[in-house]
This record gives structure tokens, C-alpha cells and sequence, in this order.
């Protein structure tokens, strides 16, 4: 077990982390947190990310993740870690801890100045561990305050879908409200379509008709997203990922946000406008949120 | 005068860094090269760069460099680093260097899990040292081969024009190439305006008159594009910052790249179309190589 004391203490060498620094965090399986300042990571945002929930000392949906990892890897051209080595790494660190979040970060590594990538990358990977958000204990049956944002999402083909480190569109836009009421900020694209929460994935509900939007552009397709698109087709919901516009939020029957540490918050206002979240499908709701927090680790 | 020895040896601490680390390097202040893998300038991105260019010991385009930094940091809300403070380390950080790039990182620094940005950010500052790229002695005069990028340039307008760390589309775009003949890559919008060279800004001659892309979604303003547009207007020569397609380079007369290290270089092929740099407007080149290399630190 890695003491989050004594690499709170390491941090510090460089500068005022203070209480932002995670509990533990492990970098290329060493003890430290400290990367160079030239790794790609910080350069260009060179590198890719996970959130994962932890359950009783166990991570939800850890295949998902690791898929999805897998496939920002491909995309970017950065060699794909080893589920093993992640895993190894990640176990002890994880271990005995009853709720939290687990960050698992790969950069490129080191690298010249300059955009080119390295022929042969060396990538790195650190595994950061912060406890677990605390959100009202009724957000999950009451539904919550939700607003649109002004910053647009970024938008890029080539990026869509992965969860890459160039999110400044999604700090841009968490930071346009300080209101504590308010849970989460909706993402417009530039032409008016709706993208998604700054750190959530959005479902609307007709009625009859699970729609979400299509991330071919923007956004990052959610691992609990991804989850929920499947446990509707297992109860024969019909699911469209299309061009969702406000028009769109306002004439529906209901609207959810999904996230890996949220798992399912229905929304009951949005910018005024009240939802009732009896109206959503809760047998589907019930599934997501039971899935999303059901840890274990692939058999060995 | 910090050694590039000594801060190898540090930066080996947490990996292989090998030849890419900088020659010296200094993190708020102090000789170090490491930062917290929590930094919000590795999670996020959420930072700004500079790329200075090293002449006699003194750096070229200072001036024009902090407002661009200034600018950025008003954008992203990141409290802006005061010249006094850059200045007093980066003087003897480039004491010496006959020729160098200086790259100035500053990020929103360190702060929570999550997107949204601490209340009160403690940027953090590093200045880097690298030697300065070598590239063919004739290729200001003869001109280079360019060609066009597949990977498209990522778009967000309130991040257009500033040299934010948010650059994956560049370096997904630089990868596209290995053939040493071709020195650049133009990058196109989704919509197929051109926004720029991978590393650099675009202009084209059209005879009269002198055209770059309006990067009012895409794109980094340079410090040597708005030298240029000054020099150029200056010289009574018209300019305008436009909406440009490949059929308008096509039609051109000439192109010419500039960026902070380069200076200015002629485009002499683009995707097997020739073009004659001696058509270009040369009194304007001369002038804008001469500026953008002539280094001086502002009077105390």
C-alpha cells in the first residue's frame, strides 16, 4: 500500500499542491508523483485519460475502460499499456479503499520540442487515486439543476469520442458557474447541437425513444454511456444517436446525465424549465446505476 | 547560470528523458525540472506556451511574445505571469547563448480532480531551454517543400489564435510525415478553409496583395504573422486577413510560412504544385527575417 502522506510530501517539492494532490498516485510503477515538465503530456496535451469508480477496494466497469483507453491509444498512435501491468499496478493501490476514484493517465513521454511525435514513444502511464465526490443523497431520486453553457465544445473528427487531455472547452465552460444548485453545464457544438454535460454524457427521453447525442465531432463517449445504450437494447428501448438540438431538450419527455462516478442523474430543471423525473424509464435507470457501481476485477 | 547537466540527471529521476530534455530548465523560480503529475497543465492542457527564439543572448520578439501570453491567460482566466518576474529568469537562463529557443510554459498549475478551475489558481512557470533546430542553409532563399495534412485543425473560437496546450491536432498532424524533403503541413478546417502550417502561420501573395487566414476558429495567431501584417502595412502593401481555400492557393503568385524560429520561408512546392519564391515580395521577407531575429531585451 503506497502512504498518500509521504507523496503529498514528494509533490510539494515543487511547488503548493496543497489538499489538490490525490491520495496516492504511482508513475510508471515508481513512488512518485513528479513527471518532467517536458513529457508531451503537459506540452500538447499529448496523452489520454480514464476516471474509474471504486467499489470496495475494486473498479466498476474496468474492461470498459480499458477499451476505451485502448482505442484513444489506436487513435493517437501511443502503444497501448498492457491491461496486466495496469492491473498490477492498480490493485494495490486500490485496495481496501471502500469508495474512490481511480485516475489512470498515459502520455506519449518525453519527447524533442516540437509537435512531432517520438518514432519509437516510450509512453507513461501514472495511476492517481482521490476520494470519491460527495453529491446530495437525493440528486439520484430528485433529479438535479442543469444550465447551458456559452463555451462551445471543440470540435474535431479526428478527436471525438476519446478522452484525450485536450480539454480546455470543458474547464472553459465548468468554470462559467459557481452556483452550487447548478450540477452540471450543457455543451453546444458551434452549429447549435447539443454535445453533452462538461463531464457527462446526456440521454433524452421521448416517451418511447431513448436518444443521445452523436459524438462524431465533440465529446467524449462515456464508458457508463456506452452501458446504458446496452442495457436499453437488452430491454428493447429503442436508441438513436443523433443530431439533438435545445428545441429537441425542451419538447422531451425527460433528460439524464451519465458519468463512470455518477452513474445515472436524472435532470429536473434545465436553464428554467422543469422536468419531472417520474416520467423517465426507471427500470432502465435502476440498471444503469446498479452496473455503474458493481466493482470486480476480471478473473485472473 | 543553470546547468543543462545537472537538470538531465533530475529529469531522469521519474524516466527515460534521455536527449529530449532541454538544456536548462526552471520551474517558479527554481532549478528544477519536475512537476506534479497533478498539475492542471498535464490533466487538462489548461495552460499557455511561448516559443521564443535566442539570438547573442537575448530574446527575439520579446515584447510581442508577452502580450500573446497576456492575451491567452486573459482567455483561460489563468492570472498572467508579470513581465518583471519572466525577464528576471529568464536573463541569466539565456546568458551566453549565441542561439537557443526559450519556450515559456505557464499553466493554471495545480487544483483538484475535475474540470472545474480553483478559485484562486497558483500558476506555475517553467522556462526551458532547447538549442535551436538546424535546418538547410538554403531554404530561405530557396524555399521548401509543403504539403497538405489529412488530420484537420481542431476548432473552438474562444480558444482560436491563442498558443493554448491544447495541440493534439497539431502533433496527429506532424505525424502524417517522415520524408525529411517536406518541411511543413498545412492544416484545413473541417470545411475546408485553410488554417495554417503545423508550426506555422500562411501567407499568400497574390501580386498585390498579401492574404493569411482569418483564424477566428482554428489556428494560433504568431508573433511573426502580426510582424509581418505590421511590416507589410508599413511597406504600403494591402493585407487581409480572409477566408482562404486550397483553390486560392492554387492561384497564388506565391506562399510564404513564418513562425518565431524560422523567421519567414518561401514555399517552393506544394503538393506537387511549383511555385517561384523569386515572385514573392522580397523587400517584405527581407524585412521580416531581419526583425524576427533581431534580439534585445527591453530597457530596464
Amino acid at each position: 500500500m503506497v502512504s498518500g502522506t509521504a507523496l503529498r510530501g514528494a509533490g510539494a517539492v515543487v511547488g503548493a499542491a496543497g489538499e489538490a494532490a490525490p491520495l496516492r498516485v504511482l508513475i510508471d510503477g515508481v513512488q512518485t508523483g513528479l513527471v518532467p515538465v517536458w513529457d508531451r503530456g503537459i506540452g500538447y496535451g499529448d496523452g489520454l485519460f480514464e476516471t474509474v469508480l471504486i467499489r470496495n477496494g475494486a473498479p466498476c466497469q474496468w474492461s470498459r475502460h480499458l477499451a476505451r483507453l485502448a482505442l484513444g491509444c489506436g487513435r493517437l498512435g501511443i502503444p497501448v499499456p498492457s491491461a496486466r501491468c495496469l492491473e498490477g499496478e492498480a490493485r494495490p493501490l486500490i485496495e481496501g479503499l471502500d469508495a474512490g476514484v481511480l485516475k489512470v493517465l498515459i502520455t506519449r513521454g518525453t519527447g524533442g520540442r516540437g509537435y512531432r511525435p517520438p518514432a519509437q514513444p516510450q509512453p507513461r502511464r501514472a495511476l492517481l487515486v482521490y476520494p470519491l465526490p460527495v453529491w446530495p443523497p437525493d440528486c439520484y431520486t430528485r433529479g438535479l439543476s442543469v444550465r447551458y453553457c456559452l463555451t462551445r465544445a471543440s470540435e474535431n473528427r479526428s478527436l471525438a469520442g476519446i478522452k484525450h487531455l485536450n480539454r480546455l472547452d470543458n474547464v472553459l465552460a465548468r468554470a462559467e458557474w459557481t452556483d452550487p444548485e447548478i450540477a452540471e453545464g450543457l455543451m453546444l457544438r458551434d452549429d447549435g447541437q447539443v454535445v453533452g454535460g462538461t463531464m457527462s454524457n446526456l440521454f433524452l427521453w421521448t416517451g418511447t425513444t431513448l436518444d443521445t447525442p452523436l459524438l462524431d465531432r465533440a465529446g467524449i463517449a462515456g464508458t457508463v454511456r456506452a452501458l446504458t445504450l446496452e442495457l436499453a437494447a437488452g430491454l428493447g428501448i429503442a436508441c438513436r444517436e443523433r443530431d439533438l438540438r435545445p428545441a429537441d431538450l425542451n419538447a422531451a419527455r425527460g433528460l439524464f446525465l451519465t458519468n463512470a462516478l455518477i452513474g445515472v442523474w436524472p435532470v429536473r430543471r434545465l436553464d428554467g424549465r422543469d422536468y419531472d423525473p417520474g416520467l423517465l424509464p426507471w427500470g432502465l435507470l435502476k440498471a444503469v446505476a446498479q452496473a455503474a457501481q458493481t466493482a470486480e476485477w476480471p478473473t485472473p
